[in-house]
C-alpha cells in the first residue's frame, strides 16, 4: 500500500511536475472561476463563507446533508461527491476532522483524485499526521495536480472573523497562488516548507502550547498553594521567565484574566478533545522520527486522562480545574 | 527540633512584633550605617559590591578566606562569623547555597542570631525551601528582629549591573526598608506577601521556566527531524500559542539566536545543577503542599539525569543537546 | 538545628556506644520486663495486643484519650506521656504517623529522650523519612540509648494476625534484642544495615509496587481496550515477562482475582493516601540523594492526583479505576 | 487506501470465509507437505531451522541474499520473492521486522496476495502494529486465506532452542492447524482472541516488562545510594510486593544475579531499540484507542532517549546504567 505508492511514485516526478508548473500560470490568470470546498462543519462553514464574501464561487460538499444545507443558502453549489466538487473547481479546499476522512476525500472511490483536472490546486486545511500529508501529495501528484497543507490555528472565531493562521507546507512556487486563497479567510499566511512541514508546524505549536498551559496550570496551582495571590503571582511570571501565552494570554485561573475561558467556566475555546487529537498526532510524528519528547508525551496522556474524566468538552485550559483538589471529594 | 520551635513561638509572638516596629522607625532613619553582608560567593560579592558603591559601608563574612580576602580589597570590613557581623549592623543580607547553610548561618553556635540586635533586618537572598525561610523567621522573631526573605533572579551578570530582580517576602510595613537596599542591587523589587513567598515566587517560576525549556527543546527538535527550519519554527511559534521565554528570549537551538548560551556550547548563564536544586525545592514544596505537578516533577528528574550524564556545568538550555541523537552514538 | 547536631555527636559517639553495648547485654537477659509501645492507632493497637498476648507487660501511651481507653481494656498500662514511657520501660516501640510526629514523640518537652534511661532499646516502626531516622538515632545515642528503625510492611489484617513484615535497620549487635520483640508481631524481621536502611527498603519496596501497579492497570486496560479479555490478558502476563505483584497477587481489574480490594470495589488495603505519602518520602530521598526516579516521581504525581479527584480513601489499585473512561463521563 | 479497503471488504466476508473452512480440512491431512518462510533473520532462520528438524520441507525467501545462502545450506529451498512462496507452500510464516514489512511482503507487487492459493494459512510472527495486523487479514481473506498473527516473546535463544512463546489471534477454528506448526519452534502456543489480539497481548506484555524494568532500575539505584547492599535490596524486593520479573529474574544491577545481561556488560539479551520500537507500537495503540497509558508513555520516552544517547545495542536492562552517575562526569 503506501510504501508501495512511495517507490512507484519517484520515476513518474520529473514529468509530472513540469506539466503542473504550466498548469499554475493558467490558473493565477483565471481568478474567480469557482473554488471548491469539502467538509462544511464548525471551522469549514465559517471560512467557506469568507471566500464567498470574496466574491469567489463555491462548489462545496460535505458528507451530512444538514451541514449542506445550511451553506446552500449562503448561495453556494453543493455537490453530490469530493469528485463532483474537482470536476467544477480546479482549486480545492479541504476541511476534515481526521487523517483517515482526508484519505477517503482524496482517494476514496467518489474522491477528489478520480475526476481531478491536470494543473488543480488542491489545499488542505485539515490537522492531520504529516506523514499522510506526505502520502495524499504523491497520490495528487501523480495526476498532474498540485497539494499542498495548509492547517490553521486559531478557533472558531477567527475562522469567522477570517482571522485564522495558515501554516503552508508545498512546492513554494505554488504558494503565492494558494495564499490568493488562504488570505481570504486569515490574517496570516506562513510558508513553512516542503509538503507536511505545515502540519509539522501546526503540532509543534500546539505540544509546545499543550505543555505550556499543563506547565502554567500547575505552577499557579503550586503558587496559591504556598501562599501566593494569583493575580501577583501571574503578574510576576510574565514579568519573569517563566512567562508564557498561557501565562499572559489565556491564564487558566478564574479571577486571573477576562474574556478567557476561566473566565467563563471553562466554556467555549480549544476543547481538551481536540488538544488530545493534536498531541496524538504530535506523538506519531515524534514515534516515525524518533524524537525523544517526555513532556510532549506526558501532556498527550494528561488530556487523554482528561477527556475520559469528564473533560473533554471544556477548554483546554481547564487542567488547572484537574490537578486542583475537588471541593467535593 | 523544628516542630516543637513552632509550637513554643506563637505565644511571645505579639509582644515581640510591637519591639520590631519600634525598631524600624529607627533604622529606617539611620541610612548609611554600615550594612551585614554573609556570602561572598558568585552571587554575593558583585551584590555586596554593588552596595558599597550606593556608599553603604559594608560588614561582611564567608567561610572561605580566598572569598573574603578578595571583598576586603574593596574596602569592606570583614569579620570572624556571623554573629560578629550581626554585632557590627542591624541589617543584614544573606546570600547562601543551601537550606542547611542558612539554617547554620543563622542558628549555628556562631551563627547570627547568637547576637542580634534586637529590631535588626535581616534578609535572606538565598534560594532555599520556604518551609525553612518560615521557620528562621519564627527564630529570628524570638530574638525580636525581622526576617524577610528576598531570592533573586537573573545571573551573576545581573547581580554585577545592580539589574537583579528580588522576590520579598515578609511583614509588609517593612518592605520599604528592606527596599531601599535591594534596590542599589536590582531592576525590580518585588513585594510578594507574607514570609516565604518570595521563596514560593521564585520557585514557581524557575518551575515554569523549566518546563518551556524542556517543552521548546523537545519541540525544536522535533520540528528540525519533520524537515522544518530551526529559525523559521522559532518565529512561528512566537507568533502563536506555543511563544514563551525560551522560545523568543533564549532559544535552546545553536544558531536560532545570537547572544544566549545555545550560541555558545552552552557556556555561562544558569547552570544545570542550579536549575536541578531549585526544581527540587519545587517538588519539596509540592508534596508538602500536597500539590500534582506532573510536569514539574517530571522536568526535575530530567535535570537531574542531565547532571549524571555530564550536563551539571552546562547551561540548562543544553537539554536540547542531550535530548538530541548524539553524533558519536 | 539539625546541621549543627550533626557535628557536635561525632566526638561522642565512641564513649557512648561502649555504654549501650553493655546495658545491651542486661537487657536481653532481662526477658519479660515491660515493654512501651507509643502509638494506638489501626496499626500500632493490634501490634500492641500481640506484645500482650506473648506475655510481655506493655505501658503504653497514645495523643487521643480513645486510643488509650480502648487500649487500658486490654489489660496495658496508660502513661502520660512518652517521658513517662521511657521512665517505665527499656524497650519501647513507637508507631506514628508522620517523621513530625516521630520528632515530638522522641525530642518533645515530653518526648521519650527527656526519661530515658541509659541503655534502652527504643524501636520506631513508623514510616518516615530516612534522613530523620539517622537524625533521631544520634539524639538517641547522644542519651546513652540504642535507636533501631523498623517500619513495617502488610496492612492491618497482618498486624492483627503478627504476619508483618520487619525491615531493621540499626546496629548489627542489637538486631536480636529487637527481633525478640518483633517477632511477637511479624512473619519475618529482616535485618537491612545502618541506621535508616530499614526506611530505605520500605520506600524502595513501595516505590516499586506503585510502579508495578499503576503500570499493572494501564497495560490491563490498554488490552481489554484492544480486545482481549482480562483474565487471559493477565494469565499471558503472569507466565511471562510483564509478571509482578499487582498483576499476579493483586490484580486491579474487577472480576479477575478474588479476594482483593478490585473485587470489592476497592475497599479495604492499602489506601492511595497512605501510598501518596509513602511515594512522598520516596521522592524526598530521591531527591536528597540526586538519584533520577522517572516513573516513580510521576507514579507520586498520579496518586496525588488521585488523592484531589476523590479516591484517597480507595485502595491504590483503585488506579485502574481512575484510567479508564467514566461511565457518567 | 487502508480506510477504503475495510469497507468494500465486508459484503465479500462470509462467501470467503466458507471456502477458507473447506481448504482448511485439507490443510490438516495434509501434513508435512512444504512450509513458506519469510523472514530469514536473527529470529528467522533459528525459528525456520526447527521447522526443518522436525521434518517439514522449508520453501523460503529473504529480501538479503547472504541470509537466503546461508539458509540454503541447511537444505531449505529459496525462491525469488514472496509470491513465488505462496505459490509453492500453502502454509506460510513471516518473520518480519516492522509493520512496512509485513505490508511490502503481503501486498507488494511480488507479494504473497499475487500468488496466494484459496485456503492457505499465512502466519505472520512479526511484532508489528495490531492494526495493520487487522488490514492484513482483511486482504488475505478476500484472496479466500487466512490470516493469523503470531508474534512471539522470547529472545534468539529461545529460538534456537524451540521454546519461544506464540501469542495467537485469529479465527479459533484455524488454531490447532497453527499450533502444529508454531509447536515446532514453541514451549507455549496461545491463543489469545480475534485477529491482532496476539500483537495486543505482546505489547500489553511488553510495555508492562519495560515498566518494570525502569521501575526496577531506578528503586535499586535509590537504595544503593541509601546505603542497601544491592543483593538484600533484591531479596527484600521478592520477598514483598515490589516483586517482579525484572527484579527477581532478570535484575539489572550488576552483581546481583548470575547468567543475565548486566553480568555481563549488558550484552546480548533484549537490545533498547527493540524494546523502544515495541514501546512505540504500544503507544501507537494506546492513541488509537484512547486510553492513558503515563507510565508506559513515560517509558517509551526513557528507550528512545537511551537509543540516542549510545545505548541502542545494549540490553534493555542497561537502563540502570543509563540512570547512574557517569564515573567519567
Amino acid at each position: 500500500m503506501a510504501a508501495l505508492v512511495r517507490k512507484s511514485c519517484s520515476a513518474l516526478h520529473r514529468s509530472v511536475s513540469r506539466h503542473a508548473r504550466l498548469a499554475t500560470v493558467c490558473r493565477s490568470m483565471a481568478s474567480k472561476t469557482p473554488v471548491g470546498f469539502i467538509g462544511l462543519g464548525n471551522m469549514g462553514n465559517p471560512m467557506a463563507k469568507n471566500l464567498l464574501k470574496h466574491g469567489y464561487p463555491v462548489v462545496a460538499f460535505d458528507v451530512f446533508p444538514e451541514a449542506c444545507k445550511d451553506f446552500q443558502d449562503s448561495g453556494a453549489q453543493i455537490t453530490d461527491s469530493p469528485a463532483d466538487v474537482a470536476e467544477k473547481a480546479d482549486r480545492i479546499i479541504t476541511m476534515l476532522p481526521s487523517s483517515a476522512n482526508a484519505i477517503e476525500v482524496y482517494t476514496g472511490s467518489n474522491g477528489i483524485l478520480k475526476k481531478v483536472k491536470k494543473g488543480s490546486l488542491l489545499i488542505d486545511s485539515s490537522t492531520i499526521d504529516p506523514a499522510v500529508s506526505k502520502e495524499l501529495a504523491k497520490e495528487v501528484e501523480k495526476m498532474g495536480a498540485v497539494f499542498m497543507d495548509a492547517p490553521v490555528s486559531g478557533g472558531v472565531g477567527a475562522a469567522r472573523s477570517g482571522n485564522l493562521t495558515f501554516m503552508v507546507g508545498g512546492v513554494e512556487q505554488e504558494f503565492d497562488a494558494a495564499k490568493e486563497l488562504l488570505t481570504c479567510m486569515a490574517a496570516n499566511v506562513v510558508y513553512c516548507g516542503e509538503v507536511g512541514t505545515g502540519q509539522a508546524a501546526k503540532i509543534c505549536n500546539n505540544m509546545l502550547l499543550a505543555i505550556g498551559m499543563i506547565g502554567t496550570a500547575e505552577t499557579m496551582n503550586l503558587g496559591i498553594r504556598l501562599g501566593l495571590d494569583p493575580k501577583l503571582l501571574a503578574k510576576i511570571l510574565n514579568m519573569s521567565s517563566g512567562r508564557c501565552w498561557s501565562s499572559d494570554t489565556y491564564n487558566p485561573v478564574p479571577g486571573v484574566m477576562e474574556g478567557v475561558p476561566s473566565a467563563n467556566n471553562y466554556q467555549g475555546g480549544f476543547g481538551t478533545t481536540l488538544m488530545a487529537k493534536d498531541l496524538g498526532l504530535a506523538q506519531n510524528s515524534a514515534t516515525n522520527t524518533k524524537s525523544p519528547t517526555p513532556l510532549g508525551s506526558l501532556s498527550h496522556q494528561i488530556y487523554r486522562l482528561m477527556c475520559a474524566k469528564g473533560y473533554a468538552t471544556k477548554d483546554f485550559s481547564s487542567v488547572f480545574q484537574f490537578l486542583r483538589e475537588d471541593e467535593s471529594a
